[in-house]
Parts: structure tokens; sequence; C-alpha cells
């Protein structure tokens, strides 16, 4: 395994200071000087260091007065409000999701897009494109035959393998033959929802949550629930301890703990805790989504909801998509007591998956290069986020409310004086640029008035630009009278990948 | 595109006449003064053509006479009966498919196994595994972003390209945003199942059918009718036809037109046509499984049943994971009607399929390569499959019988004196020796006696000698009073694939 050099590790240890808060905003880096003292380097060393937060846009250096922690703009916009925890869920709002992805994408459609803020990744750049080429030539010429032969049962042992046990640093204790390789996270959550609810069943879920999840609710014939979501805690306890009083034929919850989508919150340990125990307590299952927890802004990732489990109720998903390569279709789950159904579910529907990319993938996680490209794509969406908050906060109209998650690839915009996210949305087409309006993210109409901006794309004059159209735009149809037209057209369900 | 030697066109020529039985068995080959004749050849290149039928089996040389086709001892098996087609099938059959292959997984998985028959796939030095691997390593290093890059929508745009000009050559005119990507043909049987049915809907099926077929439908909650089906003409359309009055809530037929699984019957074209007019008839989905057409001995594949439908009925389902690579998982679907449902299920189930195979698939599919690889795996399976059956004639007991299906990968087999196929298959076990059990075909006990021979495996003494032993079993028991036992344990859901 190889060591990044000194400077670099030095770096990672001030920048988890900064964003635990321990090196505030605002205040001053310790000097040069006390840097070469504290950890005994050279004066060439403790400068590679500012500079490489410097560079990452952490530190600003003021003349003659050292390196400072900088400061960001976002702070300017006020947080969002916590949801209201005791308003009943509505039961009916549970459809309709496949109808309004399909109006948004007509629209999409219809338009070349020039900057596109309504995906959830990061820019390809900021994926390793090279080893990861590298590494898949490599099982091509040294194993041919994994084009020929058919695919390992369960996905590749040695992929099997390293899952397992990178998932110890995330508190599960997992052996190989306890994961299996699906097709992305999301036929993970398709596998989890057919082995424990039928057509008819209903699934808490979190509210607002992503649309893919609503999707595969509505498309397997179940009903999702919306649990209010707090924008900082992630799942409310408090609204789901009612939902499943008013409603005992709930099978399942879905959860995105950490970084959840749109939302960017974190869900506190406590939480955890407490909902494993209280599906225990009710016997259903607890579904797991864990497609983020890796760009949490911190040193060691946070435990899974799984690490918890006792009684084989949590269903784990997750997939390297948006972390590792886009362009790979690598997901896995650990089903519990739900694994060999998940098994013959997944044999039934998709096979085993293909071994190559598992192959390359495995060999490539294996070494100290994943986490370097990890700390990397940490650190360049940190910059991006801020700089993206910073420019909604220049640009978009007064009363608009942001929370900046502590980490992730996007941030949940609440536009004021209900100015529809749809109505954004359409006029910014206009200008080619494409946000996701919030009404993606709910059955309901909660948050017609929400965009989720995408901060995948590296920071610079185009997405300046960009975010003071969208700006522009916001405060003109604040000044109107809003209205909201939806054009249906023909599905192409994939725009918004 | 590079043109094969003559010697090999013309040994494809005089094959195809052999197949045709323009040529018939036993008959003499025209000697090489003719070939040199009629074709303005050389002798050398007139004795290649010949010594290439000999070696692949299909000639022998006979001392001072010149070459005879080849005449296989298969023909001392009676071949199979037709099926009973007045008997009313039996609606109750339809549950308990995931439960047998468990058993028979089980059984497996206690025992290290030599030699299987049990599979559906020809060995890997079959596939053109350089040549693939040369085009993958192509298209990784030409388009390295397929790895960072969100996959397209629908599939690789050049790949569905490809896949709609060779549609043509089964008569399907489609467009290539006609085509979907899909993890393989049972992927694609999924979704047009999902997309025209619901749990609790009857679906006919071929009887036998691969069970691969039977578990989708137990895991989506459909009932399976299973049709009496011929094994040289396949699906009955009487049967169905009886089937379809006494069941107006049947909503889809599914067939394996062109060497079905595990029967290898292929379809006549007066059939396909009459079937796509009774399906628009009483306004039922048609689901066209064409796994195997390209194994067809014949130089034009068969037509599409696809290629009679006007209305937009038939959802043709394909794959290349047995023809071109098993190690890829790269299948296909044209859902006519249902292509906008497909789609949006499609992305709710696993997003679009990931690039790099297809990319580089696509490339070796677009150059003569691949139509060489095709006519080479067809002749390699007709010696094997001849071989194979020749063999089973020289070794199973009296009253074994069996029809040679005109291409494909398996050998259906019926045992005489009621021996149980699942006996076979438990005392074979021992023996290492796999073989799939007809049981498996079906949710009847119907075909309890058969068993299914893979002949993917290229022919010599230890193919051989693994068929004498199982001939050498099966008099065993038909010596005995057939007992079945069955053991039950946990799930292996793949070991047959």
């Amino acid at each position: 395994m190889e060591t990044p050099a000194l400077y670099k590790r030095l770096a990672a240890h001030y920048l988890d200071a900064i964003r635990a808060g321990t090196l505030a905003r605002g205040q001053r880096m310790p000097s040069l000087r006390s840097l070469m003292r504290t950890h005994s380097i050279s004066l060439s060393t403790a400068l590679q260091l500012c500079r490489e937060l410097e560079s990452a846009g952490w530190l600003e250096a003021r003349e003659r007065s050292g390196y400072f922690v900088r400061q960001p703009a976002r702070l300017a916009l006020a947080p969002m409000a916590e949801p209201a925890v005791h308003r009943a869920p509505d039961p009916a709002q549970y459809v309709g999701i496949h109808a309004r992805v399909s109006a948004f994408v007509a629209n999409r459609r219809a338009q070349s897009v020039k900057l596109n803020f309504s995906i959830a990744r990061a820019a390809p750049q900021l994926y390793p494109g090279e080893p990861l080429r590298v590494a898949l030539s490599k099982a091509l010429r040294e194993r041919p035959q994994l084009l020929t032969s058919a695919p390992q049962q369960r996905g590749d042992a040695v992929f099997r393998s390293v899952l397992a046990r990178r998932a110890l640093a995330s508190g599960m204790t997992l052996a190989p033959d306890d994961v299996l390789v699906t097709n992305g996270c999301i036929e993970a959550l398709n596998l989890a929802l057919r082995a424990v609810a039928q057509a008819g069943d209903t699934v808490a879920v979190e509210s607002p949550t992503f649309y893919g999840l609503l999707q595969v609710l509505e498309s397997l014939g179940l009903r999702a629930l919306e649990i209010p979501t707090s924008p900082r805690t992630g799942l409310s306890l408090e609204a789901l301890d009612l939902a499943l009083q008013a409603y005992p034929d709930i099978r399942a919850v879905v959860v995105v703990p950490h970084l959840q989508n749109p939302l960017g919150s974190l869900m506190p340990d406590a939480h955890k805790e407490r909902l494993v125990q209280m599906c225990e307590a009710r016997d259903i299952a607890l579904i797991e989504d864990d497609t983020y927890t890796a760009l949490v802004d911190a040193a060691t990732p946070p435990r899974a909801i799984k690490h918890w489990d006792r009684s084989g109720r949590v269903i784990h998903c997750a997939s390297l998509h948006k972390i590792l390569a886009p362009g790979l279709r690598l997901g896995w789950m650990a089903a519990g007591r739900w694994q060999a159904r998940v098994e013959m579910l997944k044999y039934a529907q998709t096979r085993n998956n293909e071994g190559l990319a598992q192959v390359g993938v495995a060999q490539f996680m294996g070494t100290g290069a994943y986490d370097r490209h990890l700390r990397r794509l940490r650190s360049a969406l940190a910059e991006q986020r801020e700089r993206t908050a910073e420019a909604i906060a220049r640009h978009f109209p007064t009363g608009t409310r942001m929370n900046l998650p502590p980490g992730g690839l996007q941030l949940w915009v609440e536009l004021p004086d209900g100015i529809s996210g749809q109505d954004l949305c359409d006029a910014a087409l206009a200008e080619q640029i494409l946000v996701a309006p919030g009404a993606l993210f709910s059955n309901s109409e909660r948050f017609d008035h929400f965009v989720r901006i995408n901060c995948g794309w590296p920071f610079g004059p185009d997405v300046e630009e960009g975010l003071r159209k969208l700006g522009q735009i916001a405060a003109h149809l604040g000044r109107q009278k809003p209205t909201r037209q939806r054009r249906s057209a023909a599905p192409d369900p994939s725009a918004l990948a």
C-alpha cells in the first residue's frame, strides 16, 4: 500500500479539523513555524501543506498575516426549517411519480442543455478513470475467460471479500458470502423491497426522497408513506412512530442515513440505534441505502445502520456508482434474514453480474489508491459545494434558504415567495440550464418550491454564470404570480440519472 | 470484412446441403474430380474442403471409395412421441419450481463435479475470447470515459444500431430506438412480463420449458399454464386454443420458437403466423424468447415471430449470452406497444446497462468475425450433438428415446421403464457427473423420466466415459423399483446457469 506524501497526510489531518469545527471558519491557521515545530517538518513541507489546503479552497493567504480558514459566504443564507413531525402522514399520497418524471424529461428533451445541475454525480474527471482503465485492462489480459465463462455466483469472490473487508470500517461484520453483487444500488433496493413486501403493501420512506425510490415503489405496486425528514438529522423518528401506530400494515422502512438525497442530512448514531429497535419491535424490515456514505466529510465513515442489527432485519444496500465509477453498474447488498430470498430473486431477475468490472474494481479497491481517490473526491466536492453555495447566496433572491450538508453531491434549495421549482426549471431550460424541481422528490406537492442543484461540476465561470441566471430567473418569478405548467409527453426515464 | 478461405466457404455450402438433407446420410460426397470441375478449384482445395468436413465429423473417408456423409448412430434411438394436445391443461400446476431448483442445487453443492451436463452453454473455448478481449481493450483505450460517465439511455447507440441491423436477417424491421439493452434475456423476460401482467395473472408457457422462465413467473406471482409442446414443431396451437377458451384470463404467451429449451423444437413459419393471429384475436401479449436462433443449423436464420407482428403485440427478447459471450450479460428487447412501459420498468429496476461491453461487442459484431464465429460454433455444436447422441444411443438402456434437434446446445432424453431422471441425477452425482433432471422443466410431474444433457463440451474420452456411466446407472435404475428422494436445503439458484 503506497503512502501518500507527508504533506498530504498532514493536510488531510487539518482538513478534518476544519470540518469538525476544531479550526473554525475565519480562524488563523497555525503559523508555518508552529507547523514545523509541531510535526517536525521542514519549511517546504509546511508550505506544501498550506498550499494544498489553499488550492482546495479551504485556506486563504492574507498578506503578512499567514493563512486563515476560509469563511464561506453561504452563511448569509438562513437554514431550512425543521419539518412538522406531528402532522399525520397522508396515505393518499403515493402515486404519480412516473408521470412527473416523464413530464420533466419531455421538457428536457425538447432542448439541448449546456449546464446540467439536475444530475446527482460528480464530473467524469473527478473519478479515477485511468487507474480503473488499467485495472480492467489487466483483468482482461490476465483472465480472458471472464468473457467466455459464466459469471460467479453472487458476484466475484474477491470483489465480495473486498466489500466485506471495507464494510468493517462502517461497523458491519459480514462474511463474503453475506454479500450479493447487484446492478447498482437500485437493483438492490428492488430486490430488498420484493423480498419483504408485496403489491399493495405500504412502505415508509423519507420525505423528500429521491424520485428513483418513488419510481421503484410505484413500479412494484407498493404504497409510499412519506415520513417528515429533517434536513439535519434525517428521518423523524417521532413522525415514524406516529405513522407506525396509524398504519399497522407498513412492511418496511427505507432510509438513506448518510447524505440523504436530496436533503444531505446525516442521521445521528442514537437515531440509527433507536430506528433499529423500532423496526424490531414491530417486526418490519429496515432497508438502508448507503450510496453516499463515502462522501461524508470525515476521516472515518459514520457507522451503517446495520451495525446495530441484531436480528437480521436490516437490509444494507450500497453501490460504487456515485463514489467510484458512474459508468459501471456495481452495487451490492447484505440482506440478513432475507439473503436466500434475495439471491433467488436476483437470479430470477438478472442472473449473476458479469465478472470483468468486479475483478478490475476489486483490484483497484484492494490498494491504497481507492482511499486516496475518496479523499481527493471529498475534498473536491467540499470545495465545489461551498463555492456553489456561495454563488447561490450571491445570486438567488432574498429569503432563499439552504443547508450546507456535511458532504455529498448536491444542495437542496428552498425558494422564497412561493416561487415554483417547476417554473424555475421550465424557464431555466430556455437558457439551456437544467435543475431538478422539488416536485420530483415527493408524491405530494410539499416540495414544489424547492430545487436540487448538483455540485459535481468543478466550480468555474460557467457554473457561476449558470447560477447567476438561475437566481435572476427565480427573482423574476418571485415578482410574478406563480403559475405552473406541465407538459405531458413520452417518458425518457434516464435523463436524470 | 475478411473473406474466409475458399475451401471453408465451400465446406459451409456442403454442410448446409447435408443439414438440409440434400446430401443424405450415408450418401457419397461428390468426388474430388467433380468438386474441382464444379467449382473450378484445385485438387488441393477440393481435398481441404473434404478434410474440413471430415474433421468436423460430417464426412468419413472410405478406402478407395472416396468420402461419404456420416451416418450417425443416434438413428438407433426412437424419436419421442408427440404430446397429447387434447388434454386440458391443469391450472393447479403453477408453483414450486424454486423449491425444486433449490433441492437440485443442494445436492450438487454437496459434491464436486467433474462433468457438468446440466448447463446450457458451450465450452469457453468455443466462444471468441481473444477477439472480444481485443475489442474490449480497444474500447477501454479509446473511450475511457465509458467508466466515468453515466451509461447511455436504452444502451449504447452503436450497439443498438448493430442489433437492429442484424434483426433484419430475422425479418424484423427495427429502428435503433426500438431496441432496449437489458441484463441478459432473463431481464428482458422479467420486464416483458411485468409490462403486460400483474401478480395473480395467468401466462401460457410451453411444456416442458426451461426452469428459468418458471422461476421468473413464480417470483412475479404469475401463474404458469403449461401448454403441450411438440419436440419437433414447438408449442401446440391446438392445445393453446383450448387453453385460451378454458382460461379467458390468460394475459400473455411466452414461446421459444427456435431450439426450444429443453426440446430443441423449431416452430414452422405457418405456426408462427397463426400464433400471432391468435394473440391478436384475443388481445394478449406474445413474448418471444429468441436466445438460441443463431444456433439453428442453417445458413440463414429462421424468421422471428415478430416478423408477423402488425399490432405491436409481440415482445421480442434476445441475448448474446449463449451465442457470443457467456461472461457478458448482454440481452435486448423490442417491446412494441409496451416499449415506453418497459423502458420505465427497466430504468426503475436496474438503470441503463453499462457501456463498456456494449461498445466492445458492437465493434466485434460489426465485422465479419461475428458471422465466422457463429458458423464455427454451429459446426462444432453439430458435431458435438451428433457424437453425444451416438454415445447416448450406445450406452443408454433399450427404450431410451430422443430427437436430434436442428441446432443448439442440448439433448432432451426420455428414459425408459419409468426410470426417474431425479434418481439418475442423484446417483450420477456420486460419480461427480451432473445432469438436469426433467422435473426442473415443469411444475407438473410430467417430465420426471427425462433428463437434459448439455452438448456444449467438445466430445472426447471424458464425455464418452461420462455418458457410459450415466447409461449404466440408468440401466441399473431400470432394473430396480423406481424410488425418488429429494433433499431440501438452502437455495443456490445459479448452479445451473
